[in-house]
């Protein structure tokens, strides 16, 4: 493998700049870091388009690396590694990787559930919600335009690798939710406010379209009259809300119990 | 209101030197910063030691102030506050609180859900936790030694002000495990390979207590042998975890479904 030395070298500057929006929507890559994520990608070996694997880790990897056929493999030492990565304590492996793209025919599968996030801001909670769905196997992802990026570091890692595995589109529109509703789907909005409970709705009985406000501002009235129930977790009178990623695993869990037990 | 200028004021020394835990621990005092968590606070007023409310916003505190009788109450400039809080954009309001103090007798009630965090390590998940465990109104927290700490600025701000409602023990030993499992309480270990599923779980037949390991190193072997039973939300293949305060979430979740429904 390689060994790259300078922060010069056209690929570490590369990483670099994937730290900002502007560079991964121009280029259509973006940065994974760490050995879990990195390992999820292996699964998709065809979108590396880079790995950077510190001196202490060359032996882990270099199956993988001759295995995968990776043409860009190279080796960095450890600050170097810390310089092209987001995270303070790198974990020893990062990688250049094209963004995975998804056919919309994901949308049309009878009986899908699709969550739509209207403005969601904490690339945490976002990165939180694709691991969660794509562990629970339950959902495609829809986010509105000025949502927080998926691609960004912070949302990479805590997806921890599912960024590459479940569909998330970016940038859908109100009229692709009309559509999605004209095609059959329920519109249900979580709500803390709403009048019907979560338990009480039947996820067994077509497909569901469920849009999650965001933290700070709820849902757009965009959406409210599409809406077809406004669903709640139950809460203690007192209480308001629940984290957004906690309540999405809630409803998804909720979804998964209904499958199992029809 | 006094208005306070100086960096050396002696409450703003005190607010600063609350963002180390060794601090925190001295004194039994810690900070709260945020309009949601101080409003919480104001529903236990005894709690309060020192206001400091932002030039901006003392129209609107000015009459909390006089009705909850707090002596304490500063008014200062926003770069004063900026100094004393923790977080990067304040939202004009922060307090010293005392750390609320529990009984014991929360945890010998028929039918109560007890949920022990092994070794949580981030701040962000464990103050999500206490925001959904006040929420849901489900269950008293322990946390073992070498946990982070629920009183830190992040464990604050992410609990939403739940810090002050529910009760959270801390550096909780194996004996008092131990002793909970021998007055009756079922012990349940989350586990993504444990051999139960959560939905076949009956939460209405007493009292339960959940053990949750660490995110990264699972939960420590002495308690294993006290375990009832692996529970397992039921996760694709190819996933191994959820986030952790997602995982507390969907086991709160299906209590609160389980109590509703019977």
């Amino acid at each position: 493998m390689q060994v790259l030395v300078s922060k010069e070298n056209r690929q570490i500057k590369m990483a670099r700049k994937l730290q900002e929006k502007k560079h991964r929507d121009q280029k259509g890559l973006f940065l994974i870091e760490g050995q879990r994520a990195v390992q999820e990608l292996f699964i998709r070996p065809d979108l590396i388009e880079t790995l950077f694997v510190s001196d202490n880790l060359m032996e882990v990897y270099e199956g993988d690396v001759q295995r995968l056929h990776i043409k860009q493999a190279y080796q960095v030492k450890a600050d170097l590694m810390k310089y092209l990565c987001a995270t303070e304590t790198p974990q020893g492996i990062a990688a250049i990787a094209r963004k995975p793209v998804w056919s919309p025919d994901k949308l049309l599968q009878p009986d899908s559930t699709v969550f739509f996030l209207d403005r969601i801001a904490d690339p945490g909670n976002l990165g939180t919600i694709i691991r969660t769905a794509w562990a629970l196997g339950i959902g495609v992802l829809l986010l509105s335009s000025n949502s927080t990026d998926p691609f960004s570091p912070k949302a990479v890692r805590a997806s921890m690798g599912g960024i590459v595995k479940i569909p998330v589109y970016q940038a859908v529109s109100t009229s692709m939710i009309r559509e999605l509703k004209e095609k059959g789907y329920q519109v249900l909005a979580a709500d803390s406010k709403g009048n019907k409970l979560l338990y009480d709705i039947n996820f067994n009985s077509g497909k569901s379209l469920i849009i999650f406000g965001s933290e700070a501002h709820g849902m757009s009235g965009d959406y409210s009259y599409m809406v077809d129930a406004w669903v709640k977790i139950p809460l203690q009178q007192e209480a308001d809300s629940l984290n957004i990623a906690v309540a999405h695993g809630i409803f998804s869990s909720e979804i998964r119990r209904q499958r199992l037990y029809g």
